[in-house]
């Protein structure tokens, strides 16, 4: 079985020395929102996650969601847990309070997305999409909608779902075809498919709340004819209470190679009452405000995945003992343990820790993971300036930032977690690959996360296409800017300056990357298509140096308060730079090669 | 479910024209296997792998094999399969006419072992030990042995296994605990507990011979004690016939994440009856012979799964529409037939296959399984001369390369295998992470063949610390020289000239890479450990290259005879060379960052 531990030490770091952004720090929002309460919610946090939610993740990968008699029923325990979780208040940790939300910042709900996603994320689905339908309520929804339906998600007696995907629909949401008509009382009537429902059906709560994209009959084609409709499973009368059935049923559900805890949902919409949310044919706008915080959430979800892999990892590597290492420590000890007759044997083992290739293997993920934890962290503050700052401009350059980092936190944390849970795997050899220790299944768990919320191909399209300039707005500009300028703070540092140069060079690399792009974006648009994914890995790499570069310069400042805890963060950092950024060598070089000989290829 | 035609123009098309090795030529043993015998087992071999084993990788992933009542059962089909499959003579293909076999090279062999792990690998480990058993035997038993067993493995109605981990040791077998004690005739009793035994038990077979490593009461301790003991599941009489059954018995078997048609044993010797292989207390050795062929194979196992993954996502990118494409050649195409109104829609998607992304992943894929079957037929030839040279020095140098690739062609292959069978997944989006498809089946058995075997990290080291000089013997540097050679002999030719060139120079980078190696061996072995991974990988690259180098050749020089074939090949190399092969710069790059920072760090 898998043991988690919260990483409260590193979050309340970041917490307390990493809030860099000076708009953050300007919202009245959340000026009492201080180290102690944090600490507080942190703990309460890891209790949970730690006890209560943990242990779900193997009951629902050996007892999945069923689906009988046209209901879903959840893995034995998760009803129990749901009641418990809801009743101690963590769905409505980040909502308005004007909804009977708790008003925490992302600052910190974002640290309990990341544990969640570490103890469950099959448990953790239930309730995720239900803060990605009320936040697209709460932006799109006229104010009676809000009143009939938020105070129930944020309670979480309600849960909500995102209904997109058709069977021939996925990426492509031009191509979709679920029909709504509107009626003379100005409901629509909804029929159609929808697939790959994220509990889209189960045995939680009292009510589900869809959120579907679907078209009005005179609606143009394509994209630009898609509107947004709030269905409910059940119907809700005016006073809030549960009316009858609504035409939404379950068709089936999915067998999958993992989140098997999770039902995935086909759901057919029979005439199904539904409420427009926001204006017509504008939904694919209305949702994307849901889509691209829950892009973020599933990044995190990498982060979660990888961090309990690696916490495993690590506890495996201190308890087995296999061959002798070149590690020259190691050898000096066992030399003087022998003089000493305390070895009994010449072919004692050592720890595995003590290769030189294991550690370097750990040190990878402990690397990758902190860095991720921190550019998160500095995402969750722009995201709070991107939404509640009042000066306009420095909202719209929040704003910015966040669209730009949001492909590349969704890429590439969960890309890593496939690399940390397989290395992770690795490192227990024969057993990892059982299912007695559950690591095999943190590793398919994880495999969800490069495909929903849009591929990672299509991620890395969305950032190139869309994200580096927009609307005039040089948002990579600006960001190479702010990180030029960090490098330039930290240059004449003796110890940093290395690292800085290192990441200057890497900088330089982007910067012509971004360059070659720019150029061929007018030339030969299949040459940019195919250099998409590396560009959203270099750009990756690039940010998560930046965030190592700003956690470098806290730790060497504030070294004599917490000695072992920033000598850890410098020698992370170092095997960082050292051994992970230049991997930007080997996509910058591949990327920039052209494609006519891609394009031109016959396939049989 | 998952589709298969085993790549025969491909596997013919080495046979045919990349026999380039002269002294696998000069094998009198293999005169008279020609391009029409080969063809005529290849068309057999994909017949049964088609129709009779593929059906059986779903079957066995859904109904695993079964552990009741002291006894394994598998999956429903495979006993039928299995019968059919030893009728037909497939066990024997490779073996020895002395003892049953059909005396086939492994130049054929190895792509039937290719055409199996696509089609089902869980099936193929059935019998695939069998032949590591044949091997061990043939090499180091006595003849009254050999008789005894040799003919009924080669049959297959025998089967055979490997029994060397233990649950306290497995990468590191020095410290295993199983005990022979020598009895008055001269055989032993042995007694201990074996884990993770392929196809330790099943019910395919008559009788399972065990090749068990264990220490007698005498021994020393560590490696150098450790001898090979051949076990029968039930005891063989004077005159071959069946006698009572041993003292081996089933403890248990695995629940894995994958390969779940194949029984992973957990098997109890209690004074079980063996007789010993080979001298005493030189075992390891004796196994090694077993074990080294069956890294190639597993290996192969790995090409076989990218394979098929391949095949099922090219095929998918070629129905499934989605969103519009950039590429200039299906945007001319799409207004042409708008004018003509063969279009119904402005916003008809095109196929996946016509977007760049999609085409840069599928020839990604088939640039690195192409060039893995080429190195891998290279390796067949030096295998082949390495058993049956009748030059030593000759066969010496052969042996020294097959050595050498060993550990490569298991790790890289393999890892390979995770990143093609991952890539293909992706192309299915949602589809590819459901049962329904069988891709997700494909990337969850990959996931032990790097494992399995030695892990991908012990194989490295294997290939750093004892393959690259082998008794004085320079094996690396013989190996550079052979592609500088070839290098050298295209760099004349015009279109293979500037691929040759950057071969070059990626050689340079790994020739340094290898100087950095034989120093640091000497000052600091630690960071040659650290470094062993990313060595392996380069070496691999490069090997890959080497061996699309000799298809450019022959292609350019063959192009006429078959232009459509050819034209691929030479697109396909482009490809390898241009986005494969830089993947060196971020391993050279990391690898000699140095360890101390690795070293010293101190793990909480």
């Amino acid at each position: 079985m898998v043991t988690y531990a919260a990483p409260i030490n590193d979050m309340m770091f970041l917490f307390e020395k990493l809030k860099d952004n000076p708009h953050y720090c300007e919202l009245e929002k959340y000026k009492e929102v201080n180290s102690d309460l944090a600490k507080d919610i942190l703990e309460q946090a890891a209790k949970i996650t730690e006890n209560l939610i943990l242990p779900l993740a193997k009951v629902g990968d050996e007892i999945p969601a069923t689906f009988e008699n046209g209901a879903v029923r959840t893995p034995p325990g998760y009803k129990e847990a749901y009641k418990k979780f809801i009743e101690d208040g963590w769905v409505s940790l980040s909502c308005d309070p004007e909804y009977g939300g708790q008003g925490i910042p992302k600052t910190i709900s974002a640290f309990f997305d990341e544990m969640l996603s570490s103890s469950s994320l099959s448990f953790k689905l239930y309730s995720e999409l239900s803060i990605g339908a009320y936040n697209c309520i709460l932006h799109h929804g006229t104010e009676s909608i809000k009143k009939k339906f938020l105070p129930k998600i944020v309670k979480g007696i309600w849960s909500g779902t995102m209904c997109l995907t058709e069977p021939a629909c996925g990426t492509d949401l031009g191509l979709l075809k679920t029909k709504a008509v509107e009626q003379p009382d100005g409901t629509f009537e909804l029929s159609g498919q929808k697939i790959f429902i994220t509990s889209g059906d189960h045995d939680l709560t009292e009510n589900i709340i869809h959120l579907v994209l679907a078209r009005t009959p005179d609606a143009p084609s394509g994209t630009k004819g898609i509107s947004l409709f709030l269905v409910p499973k059940i119907q809700v009368k005016e006073d809030g209470s549960l009316g009858p059935r609504n035409g939404v049923s379950t068709n089936s559900i999915e067998s999958k190679m993992g989140i098997k805890g999770s039902a995935t949902c086909v759901l057919n919409f029979d005439g199904a009452i539904g409420y427009m949310i926001g204006p017509k044919n504008k939904g694919l706008g209305s949702m994307f405000t849901m889509m691209n915080l829950e892009r973020i959430v599933v990044g995190i979800q990498g982060l979660g995945i990888s961090e309990i892999a690696y916490q495993n990892a690590l506890n495996y590597s201190k308890e087995r003992k296999q061959g002798k290492t070149n590690n020259s420590k190691t050898k000096n000890l066992t030399k003087l343990l022998k003089k000493i007759n305390f070895l009994k044997s010449q072919n004692e083992a050592n720890l595995i820790i003590d290769h030189a290739d294991i550690r370097r293997s750990i040190l990878n993920m402990k690397s990758i993971i902190e860095g991720e934890r921190a550019l998160s962290f500095w995402l969750a503050q722009q995201t709070e300036v991107s939404l509640h700052h009042s000066d306009k401009k420095i909202k719209q350059e929040a704003s910015d930032f966040v669209s730009l980092m949001t492909p590349v936190v969704k890429s590439l944390f969960t890309d890593m977690g496939m690399e940390i849970t397989s290395d992770a795997m690795q490192i227990f050899g024969g057993y990892g690959y059982t299912k007695d220790q559950g690591i095999e299944q943190l590793y398919r768990d994880n495999r969800i996360t490069p495909i929903y919320e849009g591929t990672n191909s299509i991620q890395s399209i969305d950032l190139v296409f869309r994200k580096l300039i927009n609307k005039d707005r040089n948002v990579i500009g600006r960001y190479i800017k702010s990180i030029e300028e960090e490098i330039k703070k930290n240059k004449n540092h003796p110890q940093i300056k290395p690292l800085a140069e290192k990441l200057n060079y890497y900088l330089k690399t982007m910067i012509n990357f971004t360059i070659w792009i720019e150029k061929n974006m007018k030339v030969s648009k299949d040459d940019v298509s195919a250099a998409c994914n590396d560009y959203l890995k270099v750009l990756g790499l690039i940010a998560l140096s930046y965030s190592w570069l700003k956690v470098l310069a806290v730790s060497y400042k504030e070294m004599n308060t917490n000695k072992k805890f920033f000598e850890d963060k410098i020698e992370t950092a170092n095997f960082f730079f050292k051994r992970v950024l230049p991997r930007i060598d080997a996509h910058y070089n591949s990327a920039i090669s052209g494609t006519k000989y891609i394009m031109d290829f016959k396939f049989n």
